[in-house]
């Protein structure tokens, strides 16, 4: 089936200069996709017409006369702003005129418009956020990493399930594995939440591995990592820190005089190939899962292989109907959880 | 004050032959102090009587019949093993023959036997576990990172008052700054229980910060971060996770072929201070707090300058009162607490 992607081409840190060129690229290399282009007026210059002209009516332009802001509060962008370019992506998916929607704007904002305009799959409380993180053995999808704090055992259970349904339309492996984060490997060990979890886990049908800690997201242990959105995102803040923190203090020892600096130009290929391996842009597009439609997120700093990566996931995730896939799954578990218990969580 | 302390030596991966002449080197720079040295009769032999002889009545050995095993269960260790070397070191405390023990043997019988021993302070519901992590201002201390799993507002309020303490005791740092572990800066983020706790720290007369997020532990924004046990656990082991694999990939990279192995000894200088300026070593020894009496928990795989700093560290808690000005400072809180309600937290 051809793709067609509505791209929110205002959002992000650089906007239409990474955005539309990402695009392109992304055209020349799935030869039947199409992308709906979605800023304001004036992006669509002759320069942007000539470009656009190689790929005739592969590129639609869908003007827009307001941009969400990075910093903007989630419900004034929803409610105040409802010809966002990020709010006319959303509402192209909605309408059926694109498969899936790709924004690099405010994470916030997005999420509440995506939830406000798509709605939530029935069965699944609240959507959440997955993540790509690079491991040892590649990478591993962590959610939810929105803000989904206070969550339960059944909201865990649901992220497990979308997660593992993710891997299995965006990167096809079969039955990926799911670990529950825990503070130790131990059955005994965690809050009563983690606790009740693993309990639903070992009983949902899904490839459970157990209790994984912290380091088992970089080991690359499991194929998903789940835990709430309070857990998941100090969990991720922290390690970026540690990164940044790691990366200063070697270039401020490469920098301290003459002779480290001729070292360290002695080790620039070795150095650039090791920080080409962790490449955040491989690992850019996260899932907004638990919606009545594809949305991914980009990061607001992305370059345009970034984004490229952001638009290719999207693009994998509508082609293998991801939304259906966890459609089906869920409407089984709720069918079982309304026999069971008729007062029981199916919405 | 000489101050004495007791050592469990059999603790840790490499017992005696790590502890012992850590225990040496104290005694050489700590002139005034003195060591009980506990473990098994054997580990007392002629080469360390030899050795001992040096520090004269500084030296002080008591012999234990059992070991607590690295992976044995708390439970196991504190009901089973009375005349373990660890819970002999405690007892010391108790005695008040020493003014604090230190181990580098298996945590969670380290808790449950001092907690059991020497009894939690007045006003604290749970002992915390404080570490040290190196941030890119030198250092933040961080807890919990016990057991304390499904915290309340009041017991982060707690851990919060004896972090300020311990740096104020240690650090000889007037007025430390508290940061709160929270998802965002803003006051509206966070679960409930992190709302709470943030109010509570507000009026609580501590140099209270404001929320903090996980990179916030590396950047060194404050002196004390503050989180539940769980979440502490996870961030932690997070980081070090990423830290093992980034060192993995870069060794890897650096021995790819002769030529990079080449850049690797040119550039082994630069690494290796770049690796001293990490080592965990020097943020060695976790102080076991809200306990009546001094408790520090050595790294299991410390080497002996590393168990030296956990020496240090126990010798300066207990030389500057850590545990009276806890002690002070909490009874402070609890009839601050049992004035404004009769039926409140305080015990």
């Amino acid at each position: 089936m051809p793709i067609t992607l509505a791209i929110d081409c205002m959002g992000g840190d650089h906007g239409p200069s990474v955005t539309i060129p990402a695009a392109f690229q992304f055209l020349e290399e799935d030869t039947r996709a199409r992308v709906i282009l979605v800023g304001l007026p004036e992006i669509f210059d002759a320069g942007f017409q000539q470009a656009a002209a190689v790929f005739g009516d592969r590129v639609i332009v869908r003007t827009a006369s307001e941009v969400v802001g990075m910093d903007e509060a989630p419900a004034s962008a929803m409610r105040g702003k409802k010809d966002s370019s990020m709010r006319v992506s959303i509402d192209l998916v909605k309408a059926g005129e694109a498969n899936a929607a790709v924004s690099a704007g405010n994470t916030g904002a997005l999420m509440a418009i995506s939830r406000f305009v798509l709605k939530t799959l029935p069965g699944i409380d609240r959507p959440a956020i997955a993540t790509i993180i690079p491991s040892m053995k590649g990478q591993t999808y962590m959610l939810d990493l929105g803000a989904n704090v206070d969550c339960s055992a059944e909201h865990l259970l649901q992220f497990a399930i979308m997660g593992s349904l993710l891997l299995e339309a965006v990167e096809h492996s079969a039955s990926p594995s799911v670990g529950l984060l825990n503070i130790g490997e131990e059955d005994i060990k965690g809050n009563e939440v983690v606790k009740k979890a693993a309990e639903l886990l070992r009983s949902s049908g899904l490839n459970f591995y157990g209790n994984v800690e912290g380091n088992d997201i970089f080991k690359g242990t499991t194929d998903v990592v789940v835990c709430d959105g309070f857990v998941g995102n100090v969990a991720l803040k922290s390690a970026e820190g540690l990164a940044h923190m790691i990366t200063t203090f070697l270039s401020e020892e490469f920098k301290r005089s003459w002779l480290t600096k001729l070292v360290a130009l002695i080790a620039m290929p070795v150095l650039k190939r090791f920080k080409r391996r962790f490449d955040p842009g491989r690992y850019n597009g996260a899932a907004l899962l638990g919606l009545r439609g594809v949305v991914v997120k980009s990061h607001g700093s992305a370059s345009q292989l970034a984004y490229l990566w952001a638009l290719r996931r999207a693009a994998e995730a509508a082609r293998n109907d991801l939304v259906e896939r966890i459609s089906a799954r869920m409407s089984g578990y709720t069918a079982a959880s309304s026999e069971s218990s008729p007062e029981g969580t199916a919405a």
